[in-house]
């Protein structure tokens, strides 16, 4: 029989061994390779006891069993009682397996869904455990401990304790009912709505054990340019199915709201948020979701903006509309996310300016269980913004950190660009809105304006790939933002680190090495990209690949050119006090740093300052010529991290390692594009030379702007930008 | 070692066990269930040679290393030369390790892509060969060979001889460039067109693997409602690295040819295939494709059908088209497939009937490298067609078979339906075109008609769903097509079989269940949506679920009512000499058959004969009494197949069981759905009540006919039916 199973796993393993198709993310579970640190680990993991008896702990269960097996390479039984040293003991504060004192001490600092992990002694047996308030709490710590053993990391006297920092840690789903994703670039839509309810897919139970992994609680399932046929009771009954499925995994169901929908499935002649008939619509649609998903999250609205219906159609403010929606959910404790990220087609001001004019003033006039969600930057989630000035200019309305993990303006899932670097340089940045260390975080965590209520959202990069996200260290952004919603403290370094060890080895040199590649990734790309403060600059619609040359469009804030402000002068946009003045909206200090060339960072220099192609810059050359040295810098440090991904052939599975190579040559041709692109076109209005020593492009300007790409993925549906 | 080897298996085996997910289609090769089987399997197969060097000689040793491997569980040694009892051979004619003369006996009779297997004795030895003409031939044998250990079969004294008897064998795939597929239910397209050629999917192979092994040697890569950008260079190169990659499988790439391309891409004023120009820019495209894949097949056209543009604009002839494309390729010794799956807007004739008219006359006037491609049945694969009349009906011109295995008009996705059964029923049917046994396999084969070109298409299920087809029973339609293009005298029976045997289980009980099951599901079908002959009754352009009561569309032949022609009389379509005739274009013999209500067989009165609902039919029953016991036999049917699938809990692995399981209960409700709602719907018509002791329908007409479908898959874009 033994045998038997021996050989069915051979054959298994050796199909699957083609596939090493990053399927199992970073929950892989495979034998731990260090002998030493297996037998430890055998020593002190003999078995193990959950418990009490939940649809959460099963799950608890099944992953402790998965995990331990794969691990340790050998079954761990569980116990019902502690008989044995090297117990792993899940349980909550009313286990009458551990005195009560002792969990309430461990868990007194410890918040509704976090969790303690302690070794400890009872019955003489020297035992682990991981405890927590709520059975999810319970399923974090597990999952804690499977990372801890995952990076072979000492669980010896442990004592840990752990609460997210933040309350909605959500990923957005920007899936449209038809499948296709706007701006998704793996694959199509997990959710099948065509056979949902009857059919259960068993990739949702994986995407759910993959969110409760890093700590995420809730996902809003659809695009937030909506589909009002999701509020209809065909769609909702699919809504249901997969709530029901995600409610175990601490996993709450939230949709987005066409604020026309009252039109268009309620047949009233308006969607005024101050008409009764409107607002009884809503209240009557909410109670309808809430007796099928009692733990409904609540809704996300992207309104008046970009083509959206919204309130302003009816002379209502965003105040209005969404307090309509909030006070429809209120009674179930459902929470409405009302977008920031709106610009008026009629306004000629900066866009990076609107949002701030436009909520800004709405300060205090929002329902309590509203969000206004704010994109990390004022413009689009462009390589690099500087943060969104609304962070710390809205004191009495909770603010929700809007990031996009998946890779729009990164370069889709052909660059391997790692964004944690991204997310902490906004929340690091210091708002200064209650004097210094008023950092992003700690406004979005509540601590800077004292809000209760409190959130993180990322734009998914999840789609039907196999490997989930399209580039194998895509899923590195996924994971990465979970682990920031929970701990914005932790560093990029820290969680590429862990996320290395899980998904690819833990021999020290190869984790070296692909961190060192993760944590350059960003600003290679900018460097290829938008270096000094440039952006916006990406081609038309579907936003792939350069077209610094985009113009006369039907707005200018569509173009590039409104965006770079190139001329024979120079290049940059003027947002200093002499120019649109979106400077104005930040803090006197931060107002200071960037207002002045001297002090401004060149990160940022010409998202501020309009500067001369002679300018200057800190290393003594020209802008010109240090515009062109970062572009080429951006292409030989692609060229840099293919030789470092060569070096790891061996080292890692060879599936994933031609992957990777593959997209590293993708990468390297797409760099070489955006450089050679935008160093020719902006050379027309410079009319300077490319360095001498600079390889030449191998094509004309006008080879570059004729590539077309008219089936870019992503593309959002009969609907352009 | 070996201990990690066995752990690190069964980390893998218990992560996968969840997955269980139909990956690995037919080619599972798991360690041979039956122990005296697997002894004597042990013992004859000790080792194994590949005599020879090439790229498809590469794919042998990896499938029969991967295949003896994992269902012998344990490796078999590769050997050089013939030093043991219990070799299996690999080799061509020119091996030396075999006579020559023993060889060129045993493939005399084998064609160009054909094996053989036999058993002999070298050197003393006893030993397996599996020899064939080409490399291909061998691969071909080799999966053969698997084949007979997957399904458990004696390979002692082995002696066979297989050559397919059609010449391309091809899959349709009706994929969009930007990755849509068009009547596609499983998912969306594996071509990932964006990130071509850069990166090379490892499902490539995979679907390389499977087709291979079914004998399929070609793949028309795009929709037949076709766009011209893959005629593009950008995009050419994108289909050779498919081609590149293909190639060594057997798989010859195709393309189709939007006519309209010489003024969507080469700004030619007109697309006239009697033009020079026009003429001249197909000749140049032809040499620019063979230049990047010189073993490239050839276009399929779809022309002056539901709005593609084709030769008729220029008052030109479907002939006149086709063989301009025809004398474009055939430097190359490429191929055009033309389909003659056309109807004119402007003639109000019967639609059955209109190819035929079309096609008819051109008989004899095309090129010798073209095929006029024909679907199974005159109007649109429904459940139940006769077979076309143009089968036999062009002696001078090859005629290649359409099927559909998509489901577009058999339950999508969700019914579980064995189609070999169906393909079978056309293949077998007698056209009488040279006398009796003119079958349509026979028209198709050549042997009618004397052809050499010869061929079968089957329009493809395959999409991004990890299980490749949606529904894991839709893979059997993939497998049954490709092995009856193979060889058309295998019956459904046979064919099921193997597969369930490869698929789920060898034990006995299994494979009767499972196999009573496929065999009878077809029938069942029709019988819960068309039975005796109705057809074309289907909802509106998504063709999901029932819509006997479409009507005033802008085609007459785009409604139900034009097909079923329900009236207070009765109901059924008159094609007889009094009624359309399209009987008369079929030979003599088939007309007497269908002309008659007394010899008509019941399953296509409806489809030949407009009845009065007082009609006896062969059961005594009237036809409206016949027509209800019919539907609600198919639902119950459903529930047949519902309980016998419960049967097999815990005798096949869980994943698929609980999968199949919540198909069949769908498919239980849409089968409801539709018997409910034809026999309200045409209960209005007969004004008779449904027979009482049948179930009543649970909802009104009104409430069947409200029922929307809005983003049913598979719709085509920008364009509706």
């Amino acid at each position: 029989m033994k045998k038997i199973i021996v050989f069915f796993c051979c054959a298994v393993a050796c199909f699957t061994a083609r596939a090493e198709d990053g399927y199992r993310l970073w929950l892989r579970y495979d034998l731990i390779s260090d002998n030493q640190v297996l037998n430890t680990y055998r020593q002190s993991i003999k078995g193990w006891i959950v418990d009490g008896q939940s649809p959460t702990l099963a799950i608890v269960k099944d992953e402790v069993g998965l995990g331990f097996s794969g691990l340790l390479g050998k079954s761990i039984p569980s116990f019902t009682s502690v008989t044995s040293d090297g117990l792993v003991i899940f349980c909550s504060k009313k286990s009458s397996l551990i005195p009560s004192l002792l969990l309430e001490e461990k868990l007194k600092n410890v918040g509704e869904e976090g969790y303690a992990v302690f070794t400890t002694t009872l019955n003489k047996k020297k035992v682990i455990v991981i405890a927590g308030h709520q059975d999810v709490g319970i399923l974090y710590g597990a999952f804690h401990f499977l990372r801890l053993l995952q990076s072979q990391q000492k669980i010896s006297d442990l004592s840990i304790e752990s609460s997210p920092k933040v309350k909605l840690r959500l990923l957005n789903h920007w899936d449209n009912l038809d499948r296709t994703v706007e701006r998704g670039y793996a694959g199509f839509s997990l959710w099948d709505w065509h056979r949902l309810p009857g059919y259960i897919d068993s990739r949702y139970y994986d995407y759910a054990r993959a969110n409760a992994s890093i700590g995420i609680n809730g996902t809003v399932l659809t695009n937030v340019n909506a589909n009002a046929l999701i509020l209809t009771p065909t769609y909702l009954l699919k809504v249901k199915a997969l709530a029901d499925l995600f409610r175990p995994y601490g996993i709450k169901v939230f949709l987005t709201a066409r604020f026309s929908a009252p039109i268009e499935l309620g047949d009233l002649k308006t969607a005024d948020p101050l008409d009764e008939q409107v607002k009884q619509w809503w209240k009557n649609k909410a109670a309808e979701i809430y007796k099928l998903i009692p733990d409904f999250g609540g809704f996300v609205v992207k309104a008046n903006s970009e083509g959206q219906p919204g309130p302003q159609q009816y002379q209502r403010t965003h105040a209005d509309g969404a307090n309509m929606l909030a006070d429809a959910v209120a009674p179930f404790n459902g929470t409405v996310m009302w977008r920031a990220f709106v610009y008026d087609d009629k306004v000629p001001d900066d866009r990076a300016k609107q949002a701030y004019n436009e909520f800004k003033p709405l300060d205090g006039t929002f329902r309590k269980n509203v969000l206004v969600q704010v994109k990390n930057g004022p413009v689009d989630f462009q390589p690099r913004e500087p943060f969104h000035p609304l962070f710390g200019a809205m004191p009495k309305t909770p603010l929700m950190m809007e990031f996009q993990i998946t890779q729009e303006y990164l370069g889709f899932a052909t660059n391997l660009v790692y964004l944690a670097t991204l997310f902490k340089e906004c929340l690091d940045a210091d708002a200064y809105s209650k004097g210094k260390n008023s950092t992003v975080a700690k406004v979005v965590d509540g601590t800077v304006d004292g809000n209760q209520l409190t959130g993180m959202a990322g734009v998914a990069n999840i789609g039907t790939d196999r490997n989930w996200c399209g580039h194998p260290f895509a899923q590195a952004n996924w994971y990465s933002f979970g682990r920031l919603a929970w701990d914005h403290q932790r560093t990029a370094e820290q969680i590429a680190e862990e996320w290395i060890r899980m998904t690819y080895s833990n021999e020290s040199q190869v984790v070296a090495s692909i961190k060192q590649m993760m944590l350059a990734s960003r600003e290679i790309a900018v460097d290829y990209m938008t270096p000094l403060g440039l952006h916006h600059i990406m081609g038309w619609s579907h936003h792939y690949g350069p077209g610094p040359w985009i113009k006369n469009k039907q707005r200018a804030d569509w173009t590039s050119v409104y965006y770079h402000q190139a001329d024979s002068n120079g290049i940059g946009f003027n947002r200093t006090s002499t120019g649109s003045n979106a400077l104005g909206q930040y803090a006197v200090p931060v107002q200071k740093l960037f207002e002045s060339t001297s002090s401004c960072p060149e990160e940022y220099l010409l998202w501020f300052h309009h500067l001369p192609w002679s300018y200057k810059t800190k290393s003594g050359e020209t802008l010109w010529n240090a515009m062109c040295y970062k572009y080429y810098q951006g292409v030989d440090s692609v060229r840099w991290m293919q030789r470092t991904w060569e070096s790891l052939k061996n080292k890692v599975d060879n599936d994933r390692y031609q992957q990777v190579k593959m997209l590293l040559s993708i990468q390297e041709s797409e760099a070489v594009n955006w450089r050679n692109s935008c160093v020719l076109y902006f050379q027309t209005f410079s009319k300077q030379p490319i360095p001498a020593k600079l390889e030449k492009p191998a094509q004309s300007l006008e080879y570059y702007e004729k590539l077309e790409f008219p089936l870019a993925p992503g593309i959002r549906p009969r609907f352009v930008w």
